[in-house]
């Protein structure tokens, strides 16, 4: 039997759901378990040493993680970030599948690289969120975000521009990377207004707890198609489970377990 | 959910499956893995920062892992041989809880420690059994071993006698710790002849596979009380359950969950 693990200061069930729902379904000896490090060094030393195939990263592991592994796909140096590790008999590999998805989920909604963008945010998601728009050919992108160091430090490492609010902006592609919508006490929160949902060709919101934001809700209503937050978590996780196992789930059954994950 | 693990370079699964059927039984939210360590030190690591609860150590680990624990109790500190460590926020501790299946079964089966002993075999398991024996009370023990050195050794360690074969030997309680009855190339050999079995009292014999050795056999033809091989390894891996879980599994559990482990 392969174990696949999480490390999370505070771990969620949803990827543990995910990756155990799909090996009962596609029949492979493999089990899932979320972890809360006692000390990420000495997890991860038992991530080689045991061995564990394959290893999730989440807050705050993300960055200190990446003095521990031997190997840096480029989807984690092209954020400095890193969410997933696989271990090919001791040689560990990181890898982001945040930003894999994100490239992934622009070209399968066949988002034209030409849309002017508004990127509202400026946190570790923006970045893989920027750094996906800039690989994808994204070139008149805007980030929004109150706070002026962060959101021109975002900028100006991909060339973007910066804006400290959203008001009376608009663009072809709105994405909402804030927690803006999210439960909790920012959840009637509309990250973008009316006005540029109407204006817009497409809408993309990353938060994913529930990805039924007001704003995912205000561009259904005004007939945009839409880019959920429960989409970057399921496509991710898919991107996890192919490099953990080998085996590509079909779109059906990835849906199946992302709902199962979720319920 | 909480993992527990073993670590062997040959992993067998009757302790993963003894332990994943108690936890099912008792509703724990535990589960139990198997593990062939690339590196022992990096998998101990593990056990202390993922955090792993509790890590059984098999061949030929059970030396080597001294140095990587922080506490050694007195049942492993009496034969210098780990084969349990619990995991108590980051402090390891490590037992051997054969030498404590060896003390509770002669307890349980009522083996006076006024009888005389014939010990057959001088490796790790004999050693946890003279120990147990010296510990238990029984003084008149003589070791049985070809290889001279070791048996020696292991004599002279607790004030035991030794011999080299048991031929024409007789004692109250006899005990098989070599391979003799074992299923392999000497699974037909009877560790004590007839009339040593016709002149003893109780019959102790260490292989657990098959348990029902030509030795066990020709005791129980023999009107002889008798200690199996199946039962050090179904009380050794109880007391690993109490110490990870602690909860004590009911005689009827263990008896279930050894017959299932081992089917």
């Amino acid at each position: 039997m392969t174990l696949c693990i999480s490390l999370a200061a505070r771990p969620s069930n949803i990827g543990t759901r995910f990756h155990n729902y799909l090996y009962d379904l596609l029949e492979l000896n493999y089990v899932y378990k979320a972890f809360a490090p006692a000390d990420l060094a000495q997890a991860i030393a038992g991530v080689r040493g045991l061995p564990i195939r394959g290893c999730a990263v989440s807050m705050p592991y993300k960055e200190d993680v990446i003095a521990l592994v031997d190997r840096m796909d480029a989807s984690a140096l092209a954020i400095a970030s890193v969410n997933t590790i696989v271990n090919d008999d001791g040689v560990l590999t990181a890898y982001n599948t945040d930003y894999l998805a994100i490239v992934r989920l622009l070209a399968d909604h066949h988002v034209p690289a030409s849309y002017s963008v508004l990127l509202r945010g400026s946190g570790g998601m923006a970045k893989a969120v920027a750094a996906a728009l800039r690989d994808s050919g994204f070139s008149d992108v805007t980030v929004v975000a109150r706070n002026e160091a962060t959101g021109r430090l975002l900028a100006d490492a991909y060339d973007f521009n910066w804006r400290p609010d959203a008001a009376g902006a608009t663009a072809d592609l709105l994405i909402n990377v804030t927690p803006l919508g999210m439960a909790g006490e920012d959840e009637d929160i509309q990250a973008f207004d009316d006005a540029a949902v109407a204006a817009a060709h497409t809408v993309f919101d990353v938060v994913a707890l529930p990805s039924e934001t007001p704003l995912i809700k205000a561009a259904r209503t005004a007939g945009k198609p839409v880019i959920t937050g429960a989409e970057v978590i399921a496509v991710q996780a898919e991107e996890q489970f192919v490099l953990y196992t080998g085996v590509r789930p079909t779109p059906e059954q990835v849906k199946a377990a992302s709902e199962f994950s979720r319920a």
